[in-house]
């Protein structure tokens, strides 16, 4: 049975949201985001620590953790408008990967069959094999797409004799049947990883990946505009799964695995932004912060605020669904007040 | 009776310029800029440390301590040519900000009255209202705009049971008569603070803040320029006024509030040069430096550095003015020698 | 009005022990000790961060957050047998120390009132003031003695022009007359400060300082001996103030004003189990935790473990008295199981 | 099949030893001691990094990686004396501790079956299960006592659900029957953990565990004559497992769960020597060392010091017996030369 | 004579590409690229700690130490297309820099003559001296350009009252006839040095310079494109000399003299790769790497990244002249799998 | 020629004491004590980083810059009643030791010769050849005998191909004649450096050299005593070399070499202590403190403790002499005021 509570010091919620329990439906029926923090860091293949990744994305931050904040941006309050409340951490020992995903995908699939959106925060990247698998398991093998933003492709078969790691979670969404290959849409990848035959493999699922090069020379902007076509063809939700190393590691340095030659934490939120605006998205995992090797904590408040900017634009995206309004991003901050 | 020295540490002097006496008159009356330090983190609502921010400021920097840095950019020598001299530090004491504040005034006051530029050294951002009211006072109450760089507003009313802090100075400048709302210009701005009502507060006062998101979608470049026409209506100054937190933090981490997704070190320092070449600025503040949370003082070093660009470019400005030449962005460095 | 709360984080309690409301008697009825947080720096003179204390010494331990911690040495458990809660952070402006100070006071001398032990979180040590007299106003002034652990004797009269700070709590103390000048013993004082006119003030007020060389000369434990002969001649109870600088830099770093050759941590942990074994404590701080210049939470690690250590051994001696025990030292941990 | 090679970073051996290639017996014919790497830390009930601690161990020295080094105390090159080499890593998944821990085990009971002394170099310290049964399954189950130097009992039943883990491997070996209760001598325990039931358990198997209190009266010398005592009844050999953490956070910050109050570096130092020169030790390992939370590299010096403290014993030893000489700890460094 | 192997630390290959001894030209008789570690920080003006860059290059990578990296952008394996080797450590001792440089700039002669193109891992900016010099000794004096990324222009004469330095190895390679001024391309300079006399020898020389304020009204690539001009104007070849610190310290804080302002990781990458695609490159070093400044490694894994990305356009260009191909970085990750 | 200024950061002097010109005898002619920085590292053999060391002790204490720091346990005013002042830097460039040397050996000299105590603030080891040389230049060679606190002998013969370097110091010192090797006390010695053939040389020279074995068994108090008994045999005065890493690594991480094991921080002050109440000290040096692998400052606040003691102890036992009284440790703080 999954269990759950603060495995890492004190009970905390993200910014100080009302907490839920799983095992509870009312406490949670009026919610539409619901926060799981999973605090695993068994799969990672260098770098240690995602396991505080839950504990400092939901307490960095300079604000009064009241359980509000209202985006200048976006004139919405993530946190109130969304009614977001916070599960805790399922428990998720970091020996054992085979038993701690599965603990978390039950959790995850909990909250999508309440009609909620789940926003998990990690942790190191295996998660987002029960995260998305999880919420399909609700809306429906192959009806969700995937864009992730990352450095890495996670497309690797067996590593360390294992097939579950940081490094895989994506190839074993497909594998599952969980996600189509061809709705797969990668953002940010750089570097030497993974080799040509597992680029071949990717090639064969029809994954779309958005390496940097490609980035540079369209620019991001068109580039995510292409994304979201695919993604929304034959899919009815999006699952958004940021990888905070994406993000450069002069942006994001707590990390495990850092690859030079990311986009800005200012790239990184506006893309977010868009994507929670303009897409149905049906779940989020923040993943691979790792308090050790962060430095004044700009990496856990960057994926702090990862969070909080999904929130808004969800907020922001259904407000205007209701009230037939459009949000301008040309209007000035103190405009219309 | 405001007393100087050397609050903290040795008593030093930015790069080694020579030292002056505030209440000796003849040791900076051939000076055309006067350097303060205000080494005090009372005010700040969360992360300390800016006490030591005028040390830090003062000190990082990898060349001699010679009292010379000639721009290569600006082929000036900022320090030289404006002859610049260093106050030392005014005694502010952080456990009581009603003391510490006005002493610093009457400090900035009596640098402006003397024709002198102040340029204050913080210490939070709660700094600003005596840095600008001082200079206000001689100038004028309402005679000078505000040029404000900072991921926050700044605009709180009462916080911690006080009317004082580095949440608020902008408020009370604005409330005090000494700066007129409408010429109060905002750079940067984003993330969750402050709440509806004080943006409304802003925006009866036509203050005009200039959010990430516009300047994104616009261009700094554009921004500015568009701020500078409304700064210098019925202005005949400009109090600079940088929040080092305006950068991203991947650029300024040791700081105390830091908010994901600014402006990068390069634009920070453009536009410092550009306001300072094409503005007739009348006195500056840098701020929320906090050294125990920098990494290899380079957060420091950008404060350094955004002294020293400000000190250049205002010296171009005067030497342009005088010589009836125009500085061009474009020329190469080793053109013309 | 004193207001309490979280200052800065989430709303946490010591290691998981029950909330309490200071507001609401019945709430901390049943226990014996209250803990509350003093988030304030503003009454240090050198590196500031104290403010981050209370929760740092909250939060630094590696087991669950269950509010248990049975000691295997004192074969008790602090938490559990004296039934300790939390009354959270005394909402406290570090740039506003005439006004933070009284704060402080009244929570105190509320928990004192009604019968309770409190274990003040510091903070500097300016706190000390409203600590102990907060004590002395129930318990009566000159009733009760002071034991100091501490690099410095914390007796200056007026700095940075304010009679408040972390350098003259004790002064001000023994002026006020809630403490007698007689039975202030003082542990671990070393270094450069403060100079001859205030160690001659000390001397006319009768205070016992112990320095290190006394202490290398004779051993700590009978210099304690001695000292607790003194405390309690016409004392009815004591004070023990704990700053975390008594130690040497090597074992807590993380503070403000570090004085090299101090004890270890094994000492001062040994020192307060005598103290608290052996005397009547009434009230309990422990100050000077400064987190941004700590490293890998050494030092908050020890302030968490001088307060369970305290606990512990009030438990000991209350269950003693209550069974006509008598702990012994020498039993091996497995004695009698 | 167990894997050997360098999980994390670069193929390097302890100090420049050798490599050996355990599936080659000729590789290590000629040795008498065996190092092997452990990069485990996926069984750490806290802050991780542990898998890092064999690259750290073997590099963190300041002369160079010649495979020598002649003790100034002892007079001996344990490298050189012992003819040690290093076998690699065992690859430990962090993930998978139930297969990490048997190809572990199976790799060290190589060693132990050729001849060799195992020195292990972790990793968490769950690793010590497989150390020590390693060796037992060669020497006999039973037939080895051992010698426990930590702040923590590890004797823990399930934990997180599993029943592996860095707090529990004490109570599989006595429970697996590799090691007999009686034989267990655990030295500089400490704090508030494990929880009576467990010391109930841990007194029921005749363990003699030496608290910090018990040690602070007798004397650490006292003990451990007496603990030597206890070993050699009945045992033909002594397995050494020391956790860093057994040392005061002070002079080793760098493990996961640091308990205050322990052992100096010189006290670890000189009871490692002590134990390899006056009893039979047949293995060794040395645990808990966590990069990512050292500073200055000081704990990992500290973990390589115990490393070469007990090899350079253990020749020594070997030596006084061969040649039917003494070593006296009083004679002076340059006495005879 | 000149002696090689590790001057710190255990003895490792470049990210495991198989050691050569330069000694013996068959190790090396296969290999395009041979690296060469230059240990040395006896040059550098201010923070020093590039002794330790050779090591951290090689080893800061999250991936196995296997000599492989193939590229996702380029779609070529660096490493292994050009059959890199690694000779070591150039001994360079830093008290005696007139014997440290000649010593490698015979090492990097050698490796010329050999017909490779050398690599050199700093060590500070001083080296570039003999990398340059050792590769035109071979190629002709004046027969090879250099493209030069850095803060600072290197063109000092005297200081400290030596010749020799990492201030000044551009004016001695040009004085030597080395290389000539006009063909000296400098990318990336900005700040307060060198003074006025400085610029007028370096225009006295013709060299040519592309100050930030250029870039960033120009574009880099532009700038670039321009470059590339100059420097293929009778000259046969490019020497490559990237200083870290020409990015901003966001990006790269662990060097000796950090300048705000720079540009960023990935323009420094994209920048790399476009001189080795489309130029003829005879030798390269990658310098002011200073570990004890570093944070997370970032900076170390930048220039790893930057050499990785050297080789495999390298590669890529042998690989297009080969095959008649051309390499489009518009083309998808993807694409034609 | 020699000259003399801050070579590193702003020019301060120790504590606030006055500066002088060692170009201008009157600037110290009433001073018993002359202060010079000599920041070179160019002679360590590891970790760099010694050249920030004199700027780090003279800046690194918590306590005002005003020039006077009296001491609670000697009751004296060092800095005042030696009437101590500060020369500055000699310039010493990293690069070239054997320019750098010479250097600092004539400003030494200067400073013995004009009748004051040279206070040396290295700078690595290396620096005590010129420091002791310069000192028995004008004493006379073989007259003044050498207490040397350090981890390591400094014996080394030629190192890196060079006879100058940190660890080869006392070897040239009793090559040149300058020092006798049978008045060397050396006081601290563990580890595996030097190796035997060193030691025999050692032996041959007659040095006394306590290790740590040898002091745990005797006693630092014991061994101290006997070798001040050797020092003062046929030789007028003292030169204390303190080496910052004869203390542990927990209490003194900012260093080159750090070897575990090593005397408290309290126990180097307290040896200090003795040696300048007992013996004519005639010089001394502070060496191996290196900030940039310090923490939170305490190894630089130590080795400024250390040249406080020494001041303090000299300035106590010049008064003991003057007045005919005795200094007695055991007298508590405020008896007799």
């Amino acid at each position: 049975m999954t269990r759950y509570g603060p495995q890492f010091g004190p009970d905390i919620t993200f910014l100080g949201v009302p907490r839920c329990d799983l095992d509870d439906p009312e406490t949670y029926a009026d919610a539409e985001v619901v926060i799981l923090g999973a605090p695993f860091d068994g799969g990672t293949s260098h770098r240690p620590g995602t396991r505080f990744g839950p504990m400092a994305i939901r307490m960095t931050d300079y604000l009064a953790h009241d359980g509000s904040r209202p985006s200048l941006a976006l004139r919405t309050d993530g946190l109130v408008d969304l009614k977001v409340v916070d599960a805790g951490d399922v428990e998720m020992y970091s020996g054992e990967i085979e038993k701690a995903l599965p603990a978390l995908e039950a959790a995850v699939e909990k909250v999508a069959r309440a009609g909620k959106i789940p926003v998990v925060l990690g942790g190191d990247h295996s998660i987002a094999y029960p995260d998305a698998k999880g919420v399909a398991n609700v809306l429906g093998h192959g009806r969700i797409s995937m864009l992730h933003f990352d450095a890495h492709a996670d497309t690797g078969d067996i590593e360390f004799g294992s097939l579950w790691g940081h490094g895989q979670p994506m190839r074993r969404l497909i594998e599952s049947g969980a996600l189509r290959g061809d709705r797969f849409l990668q953002i940010g990848l750089r570097g030497y990883w993974p080799p040509p035959e597992t680029l071949d493999w990717m090639a064969g699922q029809q994954m779309r990946s958005y390496e940097m090069t490609e980035i540079g020379q369209r620019g991001l902007e068109e580039c995510l505009t292409e994304a979201f076509g695919i993604a929304m063809d034959e899919c009815e939700g999006v699952f958004l799964s940021v990888d905070i190393d994406v993000c450069d590691p002069g942006h994001a340095p707590g990390t495990g695995t850092p690859e030079p030659g990311g986009i800005s934490a200012r790239q990184l939120l506006d893309s977010v932004r868009r994507i929670c605006l303009e897409l149905p998205v049906v779940g989020i995992d923040v993943v691979e912060v790792s308090p050790p090797y962060d430095h004044a904590d700009i990496t856990a408040a960057l994926a702090n605020r990862v969070v909080l900017e999904a929130l808004s634009a969800i907020a922001r995206r259904r407000q205007d669904a209701r009230d037939g309004t459009s949000w301008d991003p040309r209007r000035p901050l103190l405009d219309g007040r």
